[in-house]
């Protein structure tokens, strides 16, 4: 017999890669919640959630997919928050959490907050996982296991719900450890936001070469291009969002890496190996520290 | 019995991660070279080369390894290549070829061209495969498998040298195209030296965080920056040689990147959604074609 569920009803408000992993795993655990109810934005993704069968019930209306759960995750992209909260607000239970999935976090609770009903737990939380694919054939049970889920409460919320929630990503096979939000951005913006950018702003550079600079470009790719546009694949409206939504904490570490690569760019026209020799020396270690931290 | 061998005797000059690898291939099929003979820049790696026990002859002196060879292969990261040309050139076999595996051709053939004497064929070359590891050690037989190898003969090479090179390197399991110098280095430039760039440069920049941000920078590194770290911890003299050796390509490929990155930083400070979203779509285009091309 499985633990008692840490919640009767939870509901998925958005059920795209991150969702549906979170369903199938309340779905092959059971100690998550008794009831799974899915919303989401169109009538497609619903009917397929239903076909995979990941969930108890689909709702087309997220007013109704909220009302009487007590735990409510909003798994959309975070730019969809402010007109989601608006709606799903007042059909809040007392007493219920409100948390998230978002990988911006002060945008959030600036979004959200404001919105909620007195009685209602908001707990912001942030998996870091995922894979350059989306949409509900996406998700899969393992995708939190051995992954870090940061959770990212504003100051003042129930201690008992934050550890309901943390306790909901641990049983998701996740590593939890708490953050303040305006550190979350600022380690984000390194970690996760300002690589992306970069990313997608060489595949663009590359793409913007002539045809037959292009053709090859793609041919000989895997010479470290490749490791690039690995993680540029990831889902456009999430990631516009995302930049958009961190936009202070991001400009400030592109910023900061533009300064250094003119510095790189000066040492290799005037031929300072020194300098040059010193970055590289630097990334190795990085590397080092990242495989000694099992985390390469 | 095996094929006849393409070379009586092959004199790798320099034996690290590729010329290790060209070693063992060689011994393991025996139809590349009757006799392998092998010269380093330091015992340490002469000695550790006799006791892997994947050449026939360790030699210290640059000048006696290439005597009598019918094939030399220059395998030391470009920036020795000037000096080793100038030792080893008075000592080169007429009717020899002499080849590379550097990673910019120009500088190379800059280098190399004018200390060679007559009748001996230059036919410099690049096999795109590599690891994050280097050294004798590091090599393997399977490393070229599957993998481009770029021939970039001067014009008025002879045409028999350089097909005795591109197949020297179909033999290692490469696949085999020719291309002009000045193309080479622009196309390796924007799929390979530029990438490299970035991620020694994003290194540095989380490395001049605070001490607080970069060690958690090093725990939640899996939600991107990991990508740019493996090949971060590429060799040092390597990339400070490529960097040096393809500068005015790699500059304007760095400078295009640059502009886009200050576009898409302007993009997210004014919340041009459009733009963005753009740029991710290209990004997954780009990663798509590599797909397609089995290249990803």
């Amino acid at each position: 017999m499985v633990e008692k569920p840490l919640f009767n009803r939870l509901a998925l408000v958005g059920i795209g890669l991150i969702g549906s992993s979170v369903a199938r795993i309340a779905r092959a655990r059971g100690d998550l919640a008794a009831e799974i109810v899915a919303t989401a934005r169109t009538q497609q993704t619903l009917d397929r959630v239903v076909e995979l069968g990941i969930v108890d019930r689909a709702e087309r209306d997220a007013a109704r997919a909220v009302e009487g759960a007590d735990c409510v995750m909003l798994c959309a992209p975070v730019g969809a928050f402010a007109e989601l909260a608006g709606v799903i607000a007042p059909h809040l239970s007392p007493g219920s959490i409100l948390t998230d999935v978002g990988s911006t976090k002060q945008s959030v609770i600036r979004d959200i907050g404001p919105l909620l009903p007195a009685g209602v737990h908001f707990v912001p939380a942030h998996p870091l996982a995922g894979t350059e694919y989306s949409g509900p054939d996406a998700g899969f049970a393992e995708l939190f296991e051995g992954r870090w889920t940061l959770v990212v409460p504003p100051v003042g919320t129930d201690e008992a719900a934050v550890e309901k929630v943390a306790e909901l990503w641990r049983r998701c096979g996740s590593m939890v450890e708490r953050m303040e939000p305006g550190h979350h951005d600022k380690v984000l913006a390194i970690v996760s936001h300002l690589p992306h950018l970069i990313a997608f702003t060489i595949c663009g550079t590359a793409d913007d070469l002539a045809d037959e600079s292009r053709s090859e470009v793609l041919r000989f790719a895997a010479t470290g291009f490749r490791d690039f546009t690995r993680i540029a694949a990831s889902d456009p409206t999430m990631w516009r969002d995302v930049f958009l939504n961190n936009r202070e904490a991001l400009l400030e570490m592109l910023s900061r890496f533009m300064e250094d690569a003119q510095a790189m760019a000066r040492a290799v026209r005037w031929g300072d190996a020194g300098y040059i020799e010193d970055k590289v020396q630097r990334g190795r270690k990085i590397r080092r520290s990242l495989i000694e931290l099992k985390q390469a």
